[in-house]
């Protein structure tokens, strides 16, 4: 294409037989480079509708927001259809909120549910759950215009129960609800019957933190702005009672050492199961082995006095388990928001005096066990009672430090649950019970 | 709210003002956190009476005591008598018998009554978390009549945006929203445009599923029925979100050996948390016991081949951590309604698959790691390799058919979780461990 190319030297005949013999990315160069947004935007129009969303993904941003200000709803129907997934996103991700609401809203429903859910708003976010379906309505507006607009508009949208009230460049004024609107006078103002503190989500605030206001407030809907406090979207109760299913769903299998899964059980493959479980299961296998080698070494021990090995299990097993029961309530603490990091410390005293209750009660069961089942030895009986208290309160203890720490080093605390912790803990108990039983039979 | 707020540096009028800005969720759990009780009590008597209701219902348990012990009689009746019906029912419930008596002898008989009905429906059902705060419709009426009504009745109720269809005796007939009313106009019969196939639940229907309706469905509130199919009470999307949340939790509990408490983890006793976790983990301890019998039984062969119990950790985890994710997903599974009885035999033909390509892949890596850490002996990494695999799909099998068994039972699924699952896989892992190493080594 010539440089400087002055569009309306030629007829639109021989500019369709050029744009037809020139690749759609140099035609988005020469597109871009118009100087005159008119002549670009005739440019454009001029494409078969099948390259027009081609070189749509390669314009400017500012090129795309001019041609989607200046084209009818079909054709951008017709053109965000036509892209790729990847590009569509691009470019919502970059347009301005009024651009994003008038492109979105003319897609079909299953376009626009896989363009929110790939969007720009990081997965997880707010705005990657949002949807446009919402009322808007004016300030100065009175509730019997306000009625007139939910009577034409409301069947298309996801709540009407909730209205939004914003100004002219979409920031978000208000909030109405119907209810309110059905108990006032029909002469009366919308921006005199709104609730002015609203208490929105930002697009990229986390969904789980979304949720847990939705719990706290009752919300039926809550709507989330941009960084300019411009109205982008609601987030619906629906949507919130799948994402707080999916959430616990996922620390469940994160809690119990697997990826997680967003396919229901039955209809996930074989091979991804497995693929989910097979690096947790190798990576705690292959930690586990560090017990084996504390084992190794006081294999001397446990050749002179073989009936300490049977302690093993009993006290691995009770080590792990208790360190869940921290861990369990810590996580489930942290995702509801009720423990937080400057809680870290009265948490750890917390279950430190838990421990010494439960690894109190434990040993004397243990102690009176031995002594009652293997002749009456004292000293046997109380060397694994003592390493069974002192594993409780190590598991206990790591078991609520542990998901702590990975919060505050912004991992995910389940990654920190049962199974993790059980290897820890195995480890510690082992060491402690070994130090133990040397010290006592001097072995 | 700004922390560490010290409500002694305000006066009551720049108080009343903050508190006039505030949402009521908010000022609930600015309550909670102030350390000094009188504080606490002197700010909910600055609320206006409508307002202390809706604080009152979001306090923590220990704070509603203490308030209900600060105040009059006349200041009681009419907090309670202001309260939504679950609320009041679930407060009630909450609260030590002298409590309980002072506060329903100053309610008015009528409500009086109505808390003693609902105090009867069993705990965990529909009945217990429903409220009888909705709007009832008759058929006959008109779109504008049934305005009206919303207009006069609707500010005391939980929700005004679905309403209930009812004949003299009660009888649900049919349910019609605000939108639809919106949508119709103002003459048209009620009959004509409700909805009649309802989706209701009954009284003693479990809470859990009328949880998964309400995902399945996308409900703001669902009408709950007595046997004779009359209206008694309507459950709302915001009760719902909370069942959620407290039957995800409940889950992890009693899946990490606990019971479950009702209460936040900062605000339960410590002897309380004790007492959820040491029978269980005396359960545990003593079954684990097994488990060193089983060892106590091979301690000659252990003697001869002293290396044999270095790789008993591996095995114990490896089994512990495979048995868990199995049944962590089927309980999953079953309490989200995905996995239903006659799904038995397929999810166990799945798990059986899943074991094997985790086995392998597990079994592979420690013979190849025995191979080369163990002077290449082929025998040795070769049982050990076996014994893990077999173990792998024992725990696969019993992870995924406990928590069935359990169901069928009627028992809570998620009792066969990780921790009793990880004892009965300890035992068949180390069974199968020593039967190899004996037949192999002939020990």
């Amino acid at each position: 294409m010539p440089v400087d190319f002055d569009i309306s030297k030629y007829d639109n005949t021989t500019l369709k037989q050029m744009l037809s013999e020139t690749n759609s990315a140099d035609i988005a160069e020469w597109i871009n480079d118009l100087e005159e947004k008119q002549a670009a935007i005739k440019l454009f129009r001029l494409l078969p509708k099948d390259e027009a969303a081609d070189v749509f993904a390669d314009l400017s941003r500012d090129m795309q927001e001019s041609i989607i200000a200046a084209i009818q709803d079909y054709e951008i129907s017709s053109i965000i259809d036509e892209l790729f997934l990847d590009d569509a996103v691009d470019f919502i991700e970059e347009m301005p909120a009024g651009v994003v609401k008038r492109v979105l809203s003319n897609l079909p429903r299953e376009k626009r549910d896989m363009i929110n859910n790939f969007l720009k708003y990081p997965e997880g976010s707010a705005g990657s759950i949002m949807t446009i379906e919402y009322v808007d309505l004016k300030a100065e507006q009175t509730v019997a215009e306000a009625f007139n607009r939910i009577r034409r508009d409301g069947v298309d949208k996801e709540t009407i129960y909730t209205c939004y009230v914003t100004d002219s460049a979409r920031h978000l004024l208000g909030v109405v609800s119907v209810r309110t609107l059905l108990l006032s006078s029909p002469d009366d103002k919308i921006e005199d019957i709104m609730t002015r503190e609203v208490i929105s989500a930002n697009t990229s605030d986390d969904k789980e933190n979304v949720t847990n206001e939705f719990s706290k407030y009752g919300f039926l809907a809550m709507p989330v702005v941009d960084n300019e406090n411009r109205l982008v979207g609601i987030v619906t109760f629906d949507d919130i009672l799948e994402v707080q299913e999916e959430e616990a769903t996922e620390d469940f299998e994160i809690m119990a050492a697997m990826s997680p899964s967003d396919e229901p059980y039955l209809k996930t493959k074989i091979s991804r199961l497995a693929l989910n479980r097979i690096p947790w299961l190798m990576l705690l296998m292959i930690t586990a082995i560090i017990s084996g080698h504390i084992i190794e070494r006081f294999e001397h021990a446990l050749t002179v006095m073989p009936i300490l090995i049977t302690f093993i299990p009993m006290l691995m097993d009770t080590a792990g388990n208790s360190g869940a029961q921290s861990a369990t309530l810590i996580i489930r603490g942290i995702a509801l928001e009720e423990i937080t990091s400057a809680d870290t410390w009265i948490v750890w005293f917390r279950e430190v005096r838990v421990a010494t209750l439960c690894g109190g009660a434990l040993a004397a069961v243990n102690f009176v066990r031995i002594l009652l089942f293997n002749r009456w030895e004292f000293l046997l009986a109380f060397s694994v009672s003592l390493a069974l208290f002192c594993t409780v309160v190590i598991a206990k203890s790591v078991g609520c430090l542990l998901p702590q720490l990975a919060k505050l080093l912004k991992f995910d605390p389940a990654v920190m649950a049962a199974p993790a912790i059980t290897t820890i803990v195995d480890a510690a108990g082992l060491l402690v019970y070994f130090g133990i039983c040397k010290f006592a039979f001097g072995i």
